[in-house]
């Protein structure tokens, strides 16, 4: 059996990932398209994931984009790990809302990696943006 | 009654905050201290926290870090938004581990304000280190 | 007179701004176009740009992409000061490269703006990427 | 002759990157100290480091933030490249003032280490604050 045959496609390493992903799990985060270096999910807000301003935690729409980073960077086959994110909270997320998240691949060198990605409102109005490095391992998946 | 009288304190602010706060609720944290800009809080990572690496998902050290920054911010009972966050994780999170998260006010001006949140764990470990710039409303809590 | 007409246009504030920009002028900064919310620069490396391997210094890159920042968040006529910005430096600048920066307005409040800088080489290969936070004052330009 | 010996002193390694590096020395930029994982640079603003503002461009606090990171980062004697960094900056910076900056190895990992740094002025009033994150290399200095 040549390498090739071996080496796990991007959709069948997110859902192995995704299977294992509790957290993911209880935010109900929905797989929407992935490829290599790109992945796209939703996920809506609910009652318990509200801060004390009534409105969605930065913790959810941060969520939802390091969910994406790693799906995208973890998709050609080896292991990578976040190392540092940054996100900007541009509009207020509320209850019933849906969230849709989309990575753009900046840059991917050997070693490390930039994606940016965006998370929009059912309205189409961007809510969130994030700068994401991650450090690409030689562990294959 | 005076001005003095009607501004709520630090404690009285925060406890309103977390009283309405759905999900640092779903994640049990708890304030171990707060005083005007300055807050520290603690979290317990449960199976429901990790990731697909079996590891707390960044988005669990980020919320910890983000509800610091929110609530050292507003403790002076200007209501405060977060506008801009970044946050670098540098150990691995695991289930059980005890998180405690303490913020430092670095600079305070009329309308921003800066903070860097750092996240160690119980042996002491650094874990993750936030800095979170806030835009400083009129609105009075 | 009414109030249009005192308003300096994007070109007027930017011309402003780069005849006592000291530092810019020592880049050799060109202003290639400049539209409310929209700027590009263009700056060719020197020697005295480099570093200790003989590369541009980082802190090149970076000024070239925070005067596109500076120019068009003042664009719009009100002045507008940066409060935070990241940048990722992806590919190595040569002595004798033609940089050229191109700004896009993600989100633009009553109080803050968020725009992202592309800064790429002669080649059209993305070198840098910068997300730039600004406070919007009241003060007229 | 053994490795050990072989090796360069962060002394050696800097004033090496120094003697090569143009930018840093049309800044005159001072070297006040340096050891492993940690150094303190100076520099006076001068009128040709103005923007547009008259007071000095934001390229100059982060290139001598940029240099600090560099040159902390390099002094362990493997040759280590910024891939990110953020800066705030705090407070204007005008023409004679002596800024001072200090670095602080918040985590060093085999692969990526993470700086702070931090810049002064002579009032000891903190104007800048960096985040840096590098990619340490295997090749030796």
């Amino acid at each position: 059996m040549d390498r090739i045959h071996e080496m796990k496609s991007p959709a069948e390493i997110v859902h192995l990932m995704m299977s294992k992903d509790e957290f993911s799990s209880w935010m109900d985060i929905q797989i929407d398209s992935i490829e290599k270096g790109k992945c796209s999910l939703s996920c809506q807000i609910r009652k318990e994931m509200l801060n004390g301003f009534s409105i969605a935690h930065g913790g959810i729409a941060y969520s939802l984009a390091d969910s994406t980073l790693a799906f995208a960077a973890n998709s050609y086959g080896l292991q990578s790990f976040s190392i540092e994110t940054s996100i900007s909270h541009l509009v207020k997320v509320k209850e019933g809302d849906l969230l849709k998240s989309n990575s753009i691949e900046i840059h991917r060198g050997n070693k490390t990696a930039l994606y940016q990605i965006e998370v929009y409102n059912q309205k189409n109005i961007m809510v969130a943006i994030m700068k994401g490095t991650v450090y690409i391992s030689k562990i294959v998946w």
